[in-house]
Parts: C-alpha cells; sequence; structure tokens
C-alpha cells in the first residue's frame, strides 16, 4: 500500500500540451512528473544539474499509468515520494490527481553517475547527503 | 516607442526545455508567448479553446528576437501588451526578462474565425465585447 | 524470450529533442515510440485517428528502460511488435536501437473505446479487423 | 521576389506535433525550420553542434507567416534558401508547402559565436568556408 505523496507540485495544463483528441498528450506526463522532481529538489535547497557539472542522475527507466485524461487549462498536482533507493539507484513515486480525480501514477528510476569528458559514463553510489536532503524536504512538506 | 509590458506572467524554466547548447531551445520562446497570452485571457475572465468551440483564433504570424539566453531554473516574466487590432487581427506584444536582463521580444498575431465541422474555415470580425475585456485585464495589472 | 521485433521505423534525432546533458531528454522515448506505432498503422494501411472519428485508442500504461544515450543527428532503429492483447487491450513492445547498440525498449498498453461528444468515455472490444491487419504489417515486414 | 526555395528537407506531421484544435502547434513550425536547416548542413558535409564545440550558431530572429494548417499524419517539404550573410549573421527562408498548397513561410536569423566556459559568448564573423559550402549544397540540390 502506497501512502499519499508528500510533497505537491502544482501546474496547469498548457495549451501546447495537447493533442488533437484534445487531452493532453501522454508524453507530456514524464515531463510533468519530472518537473515535481525538480521542484523537489530545490524545496532541498538543490539544483539536479548546472552547467560544467562531471556528475548527473540519468534515467534508468520510467512508468506511467493513466486513470483519467487531463484537459486545457486544469489545475492538477504531481506528489513526489522517494519510494526506494539501492546503493546505486532511487526511484520516485509519482500520483497525479486533479482535485479528488486520480489522473495517473508513475515512476522514475535514476542512477548518479561520473560523466567527464573524454571518458565513459560510470555509475557511482549515491551521494548519502543528497539524499538524505530529499528525503528531508519530502517529508517536511507533509 | 514602445510602453512597458502591463501584464506580466512569471515562469520558470524547465529541464526537457534546455537543449545541447545548455539553453532554452529558440522554438520553446513561442510556447513560452503563448502561455502569458492564454494566462491574460484567465486574468479577463476568459478562456481561448473550450471543446466543441465553432470558433477560435488562429495564428497569422509570430516573430522572435533573441537578446540572452535562459537556462534550467531560471524565472523570468513574460510581458503581454495588445498592440495592435483591426478589424479582423489582432497583435500581441511579449517581452520576455529575467530581473533586469532582457532576454527575448516577440509577437504574436491572430485572426477570429468559425471553423464548423465539414466547412472551410472563415475570418470574422474580431468579437468587441471580448477585446475589451482583454484592454481591461492587460490595463488593469499596471 | 522476446523475438526481435519485425516492424522497424528509421529515424534521426533532431536538435530540439535534446537537453542540456547532451543526450535526447527521456520524455521524447515516448514520442518515439508513439511514431513507430503510428507508422506500423500505415503500413497496415490504417490511420490512428482522423478528425470527427468517435471511437479512439486512449493510453492506459507506458514503460521505458533506457540502457544507453542518443545524440544529436544519430540514427536509430524502433522496432514494433504487438506483444498481448486481451479483449479490451493491446500492448505494443518497442526496441530502440542504434546498429548494435541497445539504446532502449519500452511498452505501450492501448485500449479502444467510444467517445461521443456529451457523452463519457466507454471501453469496447477490441475490433478483431484492425488488430489482424496490424498483426499482418507487423510480420510481413520480417 | 523570392525565388522558390532550392533545397527541400520532407516531413510527415507527427501526432504529438497536433494540438486541441486538430492542428499542428504553431511553436512546431519553428522546430521544422530547424530540422531543414540542419538537413541543409549534412547535404554540405557539415553538423551545427557537436558535444564540446567552443563555436555556435545562436538564433538572433525567426519569424514565421501563417497561411493554412497542417494536420497529422500530412506530408510537407521544407524549402530552405539563405537570403542574406551579414559579417556576422546569416538569414536562412523557407517555404513550407503541402504539394501545391502553401502553409506557411519564416525565417531565421544566426550569429557564429565562440563560447568557452568561463568566458562570455562573443560575436565572430562568419567562417566563410562553411557558408560557402551551405551555398553550393543549397544551389547543388535544385
Amino acid at each position: 500500500m502506497t501512502a499519499p505523496a508528500p510533497f505537491r507540485y502544482r501546474r496547469r495544463v498548457q495549451f501546447a500540451e495537447t493533442d488533437m483528441i484534445g487531452i493532453v498528450h501522454f508524453s507530456v506526463f514524464l515531463r510533468y512528473m519530472e518537473e515535481a522532481e525538480h521542484a523537489l529538489w530545490r524545496a532541498a535547497g538543490l539544483t539536479i544539474a548546472r552547467p560544467g557539472d562531471e556528475t548527473g542522475w540519468p534515467r534508468l527507466a520510467a512508468t506511467v499509468d493513466f486513470k483519467s485524461p487531463l484537459r486545457f487549462e486544469e489545475e492538477f498536482d504531481v506528489g513526489v515520494r522517494i519510494a526506494e533507493t539501492t546503493r546505486r539507484s532511487l526511484r520516485y513515486e509519482f500520483t497525479i490527481t486533479r482535485g479528488d480525480t486520480a489522473i495517473a501514477t508513475g515512476t522514475i528510476t535514476t542512477a548518479f553517475v561520473s560523466r567527464r569528458p573524454g571518458e565513459p559514463m560510470k555509475a557511482l553510489d549515491l551521494p548519502a547527503d543528497i539524499v538524505g536532503k530529499l528525503r528531508v524536504a519530502a517529508e517536511r512538506s507533509i
């Protein structure tokens, strides 16, 4: 059983995100989820990417389950929680809702890597201080 | 001479809007301008598009002049003003700034049309009540 | 074990699809997968959406697993196969490769619905003739 | 008077490029124009951006005039010509057509700059060899 996501990111559907069916295109949900992830990082006093960074957080996997469509100008919330961490991966869980209506759920799994110019990308252990700050930010917002 | 745009829409750069150069892709500026347009409509108590509408506001032209790049997570303002209306067209002017830094200026020119299923699109005179409400909303926000 | 996807859609990475890390943004992979789906429909002599359609193919779920990044101007292939159908759902499996390099795998699960103006969307049984044509098109291309 | 654009890039409208009005979103036309620009560069044996480049081609301005909408799965051509060069800027002109139907025209004006890490971007004179190769590629394709 999944507890309600504590950290919430509020967003409004923009016109360019709709498709000819009149609803938000399904690929846009990954962007909504990522926007919420980055809002969580900011709430933790962090930023996930800076020019010249020699480390990064590439995605290993993403999933979305669609319950109900979103339409132009609707406001919705994206809840984020840190569902699981291993030594080298972190999985966020997202819950998208419009008022009481379930819109979608999803996950993004990321790794932490070094990416120096001219060298192959290399998986690193997750930095404990960053993961700790993200957890605090997620819980603080309950 | 152009007076400063009175209505302002605040936005933050999202990660997916950046490109491999590390700045917001130039095509995204048209989306920022359109988002500000629609925020002005909402401020006027209006919405530019509803499912089943038999009229619409297609674009006749758009321009952007780029002064300075935007980067991930930067906050910026999009000012909007109604620069000119003719019987059958309306031109918005946009001024994008980040604090005191000029980022871009642009225009969107729109028409008003009937678009009934099975009939060709037909230009109509702009509805005076809508244009009036947009003008009031733009000025009220000074 | 999954046999290699028989139907292939070839594509080149466009500049606007990259992000500040210098690779294709992860949300774009859902678009690549959908483009391949629609190419399969065309190969079957079908089109998935026409203006005024009173039925549609909304997405129930999507997943992507990322193996290796894609960069600007690289050419890649998206293989599609129909992995599973139930009475009311169809799951495509996608395999994205660049030459011999595995880039990503993914799935899209769709339903078939009626969507008449003013009525709630309603799940329908999948039309057997369409599913049959998609299967033939997928196999013909081996 | 503008001669017909000699270099042509063929493209099909993808589903995710449509909006709730059922036509290609107007911001997408800048992407179509840029895709044609990059196809011209490839035809000239060039690539406009490589990881680690210390020079770049930022946009100074872009314009689009819309004549007729594009819809899902329609095929269209983007013609490109080099309309004007000054010492420090190059303006492309684009003509988008679907068969005999005029869809849109547009321009992109670019500069050439040095962009070294830690230094401010600096305008440079256009490299004559690159401009020469682009001209040859554009004319060769008549």
